[in-house]
């Protein structure tokens, strides 16, 4: 497959992956009800976030592998599974799809009356003042490196050619979920600096100054698992004899 | 397949689809308790949504391919991955469904004491007054237009020849549960013709008035997708090359 | 395998299906906490349902088949997918499955300083004034009829040998989710007859006036899936051709 | 694989299951929100669990098999499926990846202003006055036996070679989630010594009291359905059959 079709295919499932995921909270997590609250709260944007990943892993997987965020790229190169020379291509094809889709949702979310995308966080990732719970900057560093440095080690296992076909991306999609369901009250969720920077940059001001963590963090956390997971999974006698396994 | 079986199968999975996602909306959403609210709200509707397709799909897909919307059908032929000549039957076949499944809901809801259809709304679609959070035409024509071409996006790469065999009812189920998670607020969601019909003629009045939105704006998307989906997949010596691959 | 492992399977899966899917409801459904309700609510129940027969499908299913229903026995025998000889010895495992499942949830249940088995209802079905959301007779029976014949439906179609092979637990198991989501406020949800006879025989009273309607109903709907799906499924050469496809 | 691997597998597996699990109900279950609560709730909490086991078997599984639970050690044990000799390390190592997971667990946590680790509980296990709905030892203990028990059953059967391949993960995963939405009000779910021993050392006082049910009860429905599942799966002819049938 030429890179200019892998580069497509990684902008628009990052698009779906910011207005699918940050679309759900910032249309759908709040919403009053005649009975009682409808909206889909934290459980609902994690499955949201979630399945962005799993449904686009179906679709555009045999395309351009579905990162979709650039530090399972970078967590892939580490761990020797993705050339370098593709990296930066990438990781800017992530973030011009996390852009678009933070336009396209900014769009649809001002056609309701009273919309105020700067007071409503649009979804924006934070620590401190910003955090939904007020975590420290400490915890919430220490939260994205571990959930990102998890989500890798998934992604590197449920990858492995000894891993059954076909079901990563149930297991990566449903990972995500995973991580939203304990960690938006930390910092509303990253572990993907593409998916911060887009809603970022329309809220401005202070999401702006934090964005630097969610770039940080996400990456330390994937290069240790890029590190850990063949150390852990590989025989001593290496690739060599996991290939004549096959 | 003979065509009969296939516009059968259309049949009765388009009725499940009105009958299982509007009917989850219509007896179940709000749901008062002694506690607290025990209703499903938004995240059991799209849960309800999505999962008519993922069982329809394991259920019928080896019969008729298991469309249950006329914007899918029309995708697919753009794509072309479905046979023109059969659209209009398709189609057909998906309206009366839809109308007999939301006929059998009206049945069972309106034994509730108490139960005013109209006023209930009958989980039509809608947008401005209608709209769930009242949003403005354009955003909700913007809404449905691109979660339509995400839809189809997700269905026609799930289905691709390259994608893991019998994974694509689980990423298209799910494809629709994602988008419901996102859109309630802004359409009810429709992505699907038959599906915004049916409920529409029991409603009548402004239901039936904004009805041609629902038409138009998922077949747009439909119809982008089915042109971008072969430009970003296909290798440049096309479909003969992804032939030899299998 | 011999028959009476066969029905200790429909035994323990019919046991879990109860204690599982009626425990989530008696146990959890209304859980008050400090900030908002902590119950799993219809969502979580509708949930919890699917879930018994997902997982035992994957446990027994290459055991017994994995019905732990008499309609899906009989809807399986109608459609000639089970031997009628067996239908009796399998309805009996299951009922005495469920009645010992409720048996073991009252156990559990009393264990909580003031539990009233009578008042709390036991995760019985009903109608009219013991449906949920005091749905008529008329419109519970209909209700019935339809879910479980979409049920059998579904059941049908993906244990198909055309569909994909492995996954119709998931299938199946979501569909008696996407069940309950619908149509808990009507009638409790059964589709399953020896599910109702369980919590009924327990609870006493009307609820066991009621039982014949939870008998009747999901066998009717069983019944005509039984004969609809083979009619809608088959090509006109009938099996013979179905066999030489594979 | 090398003992050393498999335990450092099992030792990540079951820190993911630990801060997953009781991080997502520490950190997320309950949230307020401006119209609603946001929090994850009973449900959330039960999929975050069912999900962390989902995804290590997929990450992991081909490495240590993925148990993450010294009952389940145990369990397999008795069934024949795993050697004594490793169910010594096996344990350890859980119990050390518990420990890490609560410690990294509570570094996130007290990042919040005014957090109390003990006052919160610290999603520890516990009966009578530590039951979440105050259920007695007795309620408690048939719970944990009878839940491990079926969790036992669920995991020998999905995992036995006439099950379709593949699927063990996701019937296992969802099988946890499951036993959570039905028993997290009587003792905030064990069915794992591991998952309850890390907490607990924590929170100290009452819960550490209280954590020898947790290894007794779990244990002994283990070994429950370790001898009961190849009695009912297993034809008379025994092992030898079901291998010549491969």
């Amino acid at each position: 497959m030429q890179l200019s079709k892998r580069l497509a295919a990684e902008l628009f499932g990052t698009f779906w992956l910011v207005l699918g995921g940050c679309g759900s909270a910032v249309l759908a997590a709040n919403f009053a009800g005649p009975v009682h609250g409808l909206g889909i709260g934290f459980v609902g944007v994690s499955l949201a976030f979630g399945l962005t990943v799993l449904t686009m892993a179906y679709a555009i997987g045999h395309i351009s592998g579905c990162h979709l965020n650039p530090a399972v790229s970078v967590g892939l190169t580490v761990a020797g599974r993705f050339p370098a020379r593709d990296l930066v291509p990438y990781i800017a094809a992530q973030v011009i799809g996390a852009v678009l889709g933070a336009l396209v949702l900014s769009l649809i979310a001002s056609g309701k009356p009273g919309f105020d995308l700067v007071a409503s966080g649009f979804a924006s990732n934070g620590y401190g003042e910003r955090s939904p719970g007020h975590y420290s900057l400490v915890a919430a560093f220490i939260c994205e490196v571990v959930m990102t440095g998890f989500f890798l080690f998934v992604i590197l296992g449920a990858t492995d050619k000894r891993a059954p076909a076909g079901f990563a991306p149930i297991a990566i999609g449903l990972c995500l979920t995973l991580i939203h369901l304990i960690s938006i009250p930390v910092t509303n969720t990253s572990v993907n600096p593409a998916r911060s920077t887009g809603p970022a940059l329309f809220v401005g001001g202070a999401a702006v100054d934090q964005l630097w963590m969610f770039w940080v963090a996400p990456i330390i956390g994937a290069v240790i698992a890029g590190v850990l997971y063949p150390l852990v999974a590989e025989s001593r006698r290496g690739n060599s004899q996991e290939l004549a396994l096959d």
